[in-house]
């Protein structure tokens, strides 16, 4: 399975660059994304004033934008550090948080579309299928049921080809697609739904990967099978005990996690 | 006891209808806040940019006003949300951090509570006296010694018949009331007050209740239930290891509430 | 061991004295300092509106400044409260983020430094030695490799003598000096580096310590002391479960620190 096996050695090669990764994100999750991005041995920047945005994005190996709590203030910090990462060919990872459920997330997301290159978009499946412009049916910040009768594999495809990027829809399974290579991956436990902030620190931890690789596809499927690997063994130890452990255990896994285990438990599809 | 079944019976009401929550609070304990709200079974979204907080209230089963880390930019966000969320009849609760400590809290308490109807009011006895116009003094968010001798259900009616809503005052022992029902409640520990958010996160939790059961009394039982009653949970497992452990316990238990363990539990002394 | 004796009492007169810490602090690690503050005795308050930062400091034992996640908006807030802190003798506490990362942080850090009076910068080698005017390369948050052949003593000593101020550098070994007193500090574990925070929480206790004994060294000498050995605890019960369990049981053997402890296990060589 070479996407897993890139994969897998792509937890090394994350371990032994340490990737600085600028992340512009919410505050709701925003210490599980630098925990994260410190336990799989990457090194995280949150910063997100207008004055210093591109200052820390040209230091950076990646940047991450994640508009879970979005404001006039860091939106535009936003722009002006993708706009940087772009010029300075520093990837970006775009985590569309909640698109779909309100006016201003919509256009924020169209608007960052818009003016920056983006090379992963990472989101669930009403997120990504609002950016593929299918209708889409949000309920906040999670997937709607409304959502589960589309195909994860047509609407990761669609915003694939839309943006020329890798997208990296989430879900019960997950779908990775840049286009010409597609795969269905399907670690995880419904668990991961119960604490906040799975998708965000996923995203975080692509920002290691990418940083490191940086080939976006890879990543992809490094970060997502780190998450849901992760989320496995968590809920091994820690399910009886509640999510308050279940989450403890999650940023633990995250930080034992390496090639063997990647290739160990990974379950992968290839679709392409 | 009929106002404890009542509250037991809402747990189930919120993991069935798991209510869409939006919260406009505090950055210090946000991520606790939406864990609590996922681990009694609802569903959180914290949004707080004044571009998008009626879209998010609109789409909400309730909205929940915390001013822990207020500013001018989210002042205005919660009095738009709040006037929305009147406009639609979903419920408001109000949790006024450190009413009594600055003037801008003073002010922005006052505001809120002329120009938002709230369903409940939920703070310590600092915060709740201030709100009914006794005199207060306040040591920063906590309810200071002075406070001691005043009478929780004195001021718990007061706050109450004053704005026409449930005052749900928490402390050593719980008081209750909406003018016509008042209940005091003797679970919880001493250690609630060792970790940061555990009232944030009840008022969290409040939204959670009164989004699925509506009625804003049996919403406070069962949020304070909750919290107090994990704590003594909590206590009895991790007391003996420390703070952090308990603060993750605590979470544990939220999210193992059911109606079994709050009839077994709890300790009410109906006043009216 | 005067030092050491003197801090370990400092821990019995936080508990005692339960300073209020006024923190104006990043959103990444704010809900572990708070809880760091409660764990070790005293009790936060984190404000950060430039209408309000007056009316608390006001109130507080100390006033902590981190420019972690600096804003427009909360720079200026930090100067008000520093300004309102000197004019009552109330300790400030500096923890320069970053200094030396972007033209924003360096900015700032000369500003604050100009227009407060500090009692005590705690920082890393990296932001010490752009405080002292040293040629500094900083990779991110993070000491660089860069710095690692400098004198931790001479660019401590030097920001100590610039400003007048106790300068306490944490790293591998941590230097503590105010000019006429000089220590080294040799407790702690790698593993503080692999979880956020540690820093910031460092710098939050400061601000409990000083609040509770004045004194800026000895107050460093307790904080940084607590920090390390509480890692070094940690550590041995955590460390083989992972990241997230050494940061639940970091806070956890906070909560437990007593003078007994810090006596036990203190590593200190005066050096003046």
């Amino acid at each position: 399975m070479s996407y897993v096996n890139d994969a897998a050695q792509a937890v090394s090669k994350v371990r032994e660059l340490s990737p600085l990764v600028h992340c512009i994100t919410n505050y709701v999750t925003v210490n599980d994304c630098a925990n994260a991005v410190l336990a799989i041995g990457a090194s995280p920047i949150m910063a997100d004033d207008i004055d210093e945005v591109e200052d820390i994005t040209s230091i950076a190996s990646a940047l991450v934008i994640n508009i879970g709590t979005l404001n006039r203030r860091t939106i535009d910090s936003a722009i002006w550090a993708g706009k940087k990462a772009n010029e300075l060919d520093i990837p970006v990872v775009f985590d569309p948080v909640g698109a779909g459920a309100s006016g201003l997330r919509n256009e924020t997301t169209k608007k960052i579309l818009e003016e920056i290159k983006v090379s992963v978009i990472r989101g669930n499946l009403s997120e990504l299928s609002f950016i593929a412009g299918l209708s889409s049916s949000t309920k906040g910040v999670d997937s709607s049921d409304a959502d589960l009768d589309k195909d994860p594999v047509a609407v990761a495809s669609a915003v694939a080809n839309l943006y020329g990027c890798t997208a990296a829809l989430t879900g019960k399974d997950d779908v990775i697609t840049d286009g010409s290579r597609c795969v269905k991956l399907s670690n995880g436990t419904a668990m991961l739904s119960s604490v906040t902030g799975s998708g965000c620190l996923t995203s975080a931890l692509l920002g290691a990967y990418i940083g490191a690789v940086g080939d976006g596809f890879i990543a992809s499927c490094g970060a997502i099978l780190t998450t849901s690997i992760a989320g496995e063994q968590a809920y091994e130890r820690a399910a009886s005990l509640g999510t308050g452990s279940f989450h403890m255990a999650l940023i633990d896994y995250i930080s034992l996690m390496n090639e063997e285990t990647m290739l160990k438990y990974a379950k992968a599809e290839v679709i392409k």
